[in-house]
């Protein structure tokens, strides 16, 4: 169900979902910094990146024991840390690393928005993850701890994350990855983050792509909730990406103590790359209202082409019928030669005939000359 | 009344007692100062938290005269205050606290706008409640002063605030809240009222919900009023909610000298949740905006199918009319050879209907050709 | 005329009066500090308070001369001038108490926005006052002087201006009043004037109110032009209230030698009303927005309802009337057995009523089972 | 063609010389600062005032070189340019003030936005002049440069400028014109230039007033037309206008040495006339879209009215003529007593036409109590 | 398909090439500063201007060798790169002038909005080129390094920059072009650039005054699609513009070391221009939007036009049908004298059309005097 909180389909049903994707855990009377985790979060999986520049050790943790000599042997140490099904694990760490009661409220509540908050001696950051499998937008929060010698990585459930590049990258040790400190680290991984954008935004601009033909077709009845679901799926990408604008600025600008002069010019990268997702994004969401237009138009433009036709042919049999009605009058024609002479007249019928072509042709003309037929 | 004036429907009738909701009691000629309570307002009502680490002590009081000793007792006194309907006694109050007159007139004019104004010696807040008995959104105004060791609270009425958990944390002494000062419980009280705000949005959440499977029936007539209660409503949120950001920001990030660097931490994360409410406020009323507009696309596209529709069935049968018209009149056949010879004619009859059956099937086929028939 | 400049309907032609509202007396050639009053401004009416905390004097000046001994005597005078008739006179009081120019100049022309100009030893402060005699909006320029021991004010007309309040508290010395300097009694001012803001938003509240019970009723016609006559006067009481905004936040955080800490205080409450006049101003025009939309989606579905019915109806006779015209075709039934035998048939006129009964139940049951009548 | 690239008609075909507008003629290759004036541009016409306090030298200058004895005996010299024809002449007065190549080449340029930039001992601003001769908005850039001891001024062409005011004053040394020094004379330009656009607004002013009694007449079509107009002029004046709020605020606040306190209180009241311009602009915009929304509304009124009554009349007539058509029909009265007995019946007739009126009466009184007519 | 890649049409289906824009080509797993660039990017070439006040060399270098001695002969080199085919070389040249890896990357990532960015030594500056051949608006990067004694240039592809001016001025040694340093270079290339966006603006302007003309004929289907093209053009043109402003301001006010004051001049002159180019384009699209509810209002009107003529023009015959038809109708009139006597009425025709004739005249008057016939 946690999972079901975050999920909600791009493809119309969106609304529903999203509406309801708003939940606060907090027990009335609880004191702030008690962790309360989403109800059917699972149990704590703890990996482990130990590394210096010439040597590297991964693993799985059984418990948060393991920890301490790892960080007595290694420069940096990364803990990723998957799920809060146990919140007494999840407090050991707090413990252990010296996390604020306030920074680990906000990793177990996973609404957070992306943000940069300075605890003396750690650094908090929550960046937004974004993936799109099947037909549906999922964000998943990343809470990041940066100290002296370590990194921490909370995570609400095992894979699905868009840090296997950094991964990648330590084992290989491709680049100054494994030569710089944690705060390179933290760099990587939230730059990881904002790359993992990329994919999905090239998602949408696809559907646009695709709807783009759609567009002027108005009898296409599905258009309109197609592109009310781009424009859904779009809003709630921005709204997630937004922020780290924010939090990236607040990065690269401010004087943390812990973030040298050199990463910093990484993160202003990091940061050129929020401003490029963001202006794409403005882009697709004019684009989709554009389309939104288009469409109306078109459809409105049917509708009035079908009255327009069906109007005009009504408006030429509308006199033809009433010259036929005259002549289906049943004035005694014996009483008096006022009395319908037309119907005894050798050429009557033709005569009548000929009145009602030269109506119509005279009408079809009148509106020809107005430009009515198209 | 008083209740009656910050009272209002949040479905349908919303707009009536929101016009009126706006009035100020000042009697011409008052200085600045002069307290002129609402009307109605119930007399007050006195209760006291006054507690140490390791002592609390809860109890009504029957007049202010009881206030001195606890006082001298206690490091920290919280007062509260349950209505306005004895001028003298919340003069005798505010002179025993040194509570700025102006201060005190904004106390008792329940219109205020969250805010924070520092006087000499106490710092003054206006935070507002909100909450959703029945079927209505309604709001009271929270003052609260905080001194060297004091917080002071007025509310309108007794009952239905949001402060009930910081109550029941005073009681089990659950969390530092016993050990910390009254910047810290001015704090808590304020997060009290923001995480009220939470089941409220959670409300509009699950309207918006039930609107969202009803917003493609074209058919059902109270979709758009109730569309339009939910934007009232979070029209009415936002604007309780609005302030408080600059509030909270104000108190988290001036020098107040009353407020220690410690709860500082806490009021960011308190403004952090004031973000996140104002962020799912901003998604909900754009989620508003977009069921409306589906709901009148839905709406147009009915109306438009039915005139089509309509207007198509009619085109068919003008001129086969016309046709049975024509065969109606009464020319005389007898007369010449020349009128009306069908009518004389063995098929005649069959003809004509062949004629008419012939002018219906090329009609429809046309309009199933141009796609006008869906 | 002058007052005929300013004075315009709220309650339909307020656009008329709005348009040539705007008006420059400057004189091409004219140096500025040139004063040019309004053609038709009456005789200047001086009235004087002058105080102490012990004594007042309130009397109507003769002339300009009266003022000297008064000023010697008391440490606070206030010269209030209705009218601008007698540019010597202006002058003079210019001259005697050191006004700027360019001041006097904004003094005349009646079309400032609310603002605050520091002139060397004087404090310069213009604001606007507004009132709602019969069914009429009306604005009137206020401009304010403050020196050491003076304050002066200049008003456009005689009577109706929002300032009684404070000549009360003068004659019962009221509060502090008359024990505080100049500056107080220019917050006093101010604040009587933003005070006067209150019962015209309330005005606008009540007819707000009416329009809410009148805006589903799509019969009515004049409800458009009402919700535009609010709407148009909301805009020019929110262009009057705006401006008072930055002038008080102006008066209150500079360094203004003329304006002490404590009457500082007194200033922040007043702005502090400011925002909240034009928090209920911003609601009122969304709601009158909202009601607008409301009542052309009400006329709108007037006249689709009447429409569909009405096409509906035309719908169902169109196809019974085919029938009868074919069996009003005069096809020789003599002449052969496929000449419409029906007419001869026995039970020919029952079966085509029959037919007609059954076309016209089978449309209405389409109908019913599409859902188009209601 | 100078002229007429500058030229447009607010009356209509506003938008076909606006599109044109913007030409630059730098012409590939060229360095900057080299000066290309527009190509039809009049040869340059010089008129210098060289004037002290109590003495004033007014003449048009043959050349150049009878600037520098004016220098030499007049505390301030203001020459003014006309026409851009010969660009040696420019060039030679650039080089005997010190004006700086890039500011000669914004005063050729023609479509400079207002601005002040500050160059090594001069000071360049440039404003925008308005004019309304005939039914065409002209603007004519002027452009000042401000020395220690001189004004000089490039305007496109000679005649049709706002400076004549100031010019009188000289002359007539009115005011403290003649005894201020260059820095006084130009607030005085720039001032004269702002005051030029209060009768244009005002002219905007009279045209909505004359359509605002057009707007309820939906027939009228050029309403539309002249309502659009409206506002492309309105749109223009503004986008003139809106820049020199920062030029003047630029040059009232920040520290050019040129200029001095006394004149910065003047150019302070020059910013709010044109903020008072920037006010009453928008209030116009609004009231033109107002106006155009009512016409709107005016329009689709009209014609919902005209369907409404002929729907109305249509479908009342459509059960009355089936009635007839029944009656009608050929069927065989004497084959069998069921074949349309009531065509032998006595009343026949007269039940007919009863039944007819009785379906009328009936329809129009279901339509009048649903309130359809009307 | 690089140039694909960038290349939409302007005039229609724009939209499709423009969501497909979007690409990134980090390969996960890539540190960052790993050059990747565009697939089919072509091979580099190098042209090289080295030049001092007195000399000139311009040559195409066959390898990056070649650089060495010219940079020890000239004070300043101009070093230009046309297409990324080849990693080695790009690298080499990095590490020759000690270009950050990160600006690399930028430099081969195509999509960069303009910006500056300080990198220690060399500042880094990103601009986009506009240019308009066949119906096509196309875009190219153009990235700048300045260094002490050079300005290196990237381009995505050979031909068709906008840097030719620049080129001839270096040539011909016109202006100050040659005796400055590299920073007065880079301002040349950046200016050159913004120039060339005029006639590109110049060429919208033409589209729109084509449009002008077209926007009055509702019978053009083509207006709309036209309309939207313009507009999106423009869209993507403002994109490419609006970073411009920020970058320029940057390198203008901003401390860079590298430029020096003289040259801050210049950029500032250059900083107007994008001002204007943006205040133009903003123009053209408020033309745009104003021409497509002009249009859309002439479509609307046309509709109304011919619902009205036509229904007017039904409703006229529609009383007169129902005459024709009463006295179609077949009572007997032999049975009984109150059958229809008017059928055996010796003026009974004559009556029955003058009838007709009446009533249609009666309804005719109704509309005229109604104002429904225009």
């Amino acid at each position: 169900m946690a999972r079901n909180r975050k999920t909600r389909t791009a493809d119309g049903a969106q609304t529903t979902g999203e509406a309801r994707r708003f939940r606060r855990q907090t027990h009335p009377g609880d004191a702030p910094g008690i962790l309360v985790p989403p109800p059917d979060s699972p149990k704590p999986e703890l990996t482990v990146f130990a590394y210096s520049a010439d040597q590297l050790v991964e693993k799985k943790l059984a418990g948060v024991d393991e920890l301490a000599p790892l960080r007595q042997r290694f420069p940096v140490v990364w803990l990723n840390v998957d799920g809060f099904g146990d919140t007494a694990v999840l407090q050991r760490i707090a413990d252990l690393f010296g996390l604020h009661p306030l920074a680990m409220e906000d990793v177990v509540h996973v609404d957070q928005r992306a943000k940069v908050d300075d605890y003396d001696g750690t650094l908090f950051t929550v960046v937004r993850m974004v993936s799109f499998p099947g037909d549906e937008l999922e964000t998943e929060q990343l809470s990041l701890f940066l100290g002296k010698d370590f990194v921490i990585t909370f995570q609400e459930r095992p894979g699905g994350d868009s840090l296997s590049p950094v991964r990648e990258r330590l084992r290989r040790s491709s680049g100054k990855i494994r030569r710089a400190g944690p705060d390179y680290l933290l760099y990587a991984l939230v730059d990881a983050v904002i790359d993992g954008y990329f994919p999905v935004v090239e998602r949408f601009g696809d559907k646009l792509d695709d709807l783009d033909s759609a567009v002027d077709d108005p009898k296409n009845r599905r258009t309109m909730t197609a592109i009310h679901a781009v424009r859904s799926g779009l809003l709630q990408l921005r709204r997630a990406a937004w922020p780290h604008r924010e939090a990236l600025q607040n990065l690269q600008r401010d004087t943390h103590a812990l973030i040298s002069d050199d990463t910093r010019v990484y993160l202003r990268d990091c940061y050129d790359h929020v401003i490029q997702i963001m202006d794409v994004l403005e882009t697709y969401r004019e684009m989709g209202s554009d389309m939104r237009d288009l469409y109306l138009t078109a459809v409105g433009n049917r509708t009035n082409e079908i009255m327009r036709v069906l109007t005009i042919m009504s408006t030429i049999f509308i006199p033809l019928s009433f010259i036929a009605s005259v002549y289906g009058m049943n004035f005694n024609t014996e009483r008096s030669r006022f009395n319908m002479p037309e119907l005894n007249w050798i050429y009557g019928y033709p005569f009548a005939l000929t009145v009602m072509a030269a109506t119509a042709l005279g009408l079809v003309g009148y509106f020809l000359r107005k430009g009515w037929l198209r």
